[in-house]
């Protein structure tokens, strides 16, 4: 199987700015639940408010987790005016952000 | 259930200081999944290299994703002799690092 044609896991991590409220946070939160419902590339979506069992956040409270069908299928939702759309509405509220994309591994 | 007793998800990302090689990653990877496979409480791992697909990976290079049976679990693991050896190993490596625990929703 080509590379690119394999699953790509995209994750997203956020850290909200200061002041963002619960409400506005959920309202995100559930357009973005809409939005990947639209998106038939992805085969699956997850997302978490972080625990902080561990002290190691940085401050990153939430986390959007996404599986592409393929590394093409990421690049066009990027690409999508549904993304933009997403991005946004996030773009003002984020303090700082990190996406990861990566082909999932058991093993070395 | 108590919320305490489900599943959660425990991800860290690291940014290796620039210079550490590509072996010595390959090492430590595989440290990481021998160290998971000794963890009965463990449900799930898989690791991967970011892919740059978009640039917006603040320098984050590898992700390791676990899936544990409870918040105890993770708790129990982070105690572990099994993670300080992990945990040294990497250390001296890693320029930066975020961890996040969520007990995952798929929808809000």
């Amino acid at each position: 199987m080509e590379e690119s044609k394999r699953e790509v896991n995209h994750r997203l991590l956020i850290k909200f700015k200061e002041g963002v409220t619960e409400e506005k946070i959920e309202e995100c939160i559930k357009q973005f639940c809409k939005t990947v419902d639209l998106i038939p590339s992805i085969m699956d979506f997850q997302w978490g408010k972080g625990m902080g069992i561990v002290n190691l956040n940085q401050g990153f409270t939430h986390i959007f987790e996404l599986t592409f069908e393929s590394a093409e299928a990421v690049v066009a939702y990027i690409s999508s005016p549904l993304h933009s759309e997403i991005a946004s509405l996030l773009e003002p509220l984020m303090e700082k952000f990190v996406v990861i994309d990566f082909q999932p591994q058991k093993l070395y």
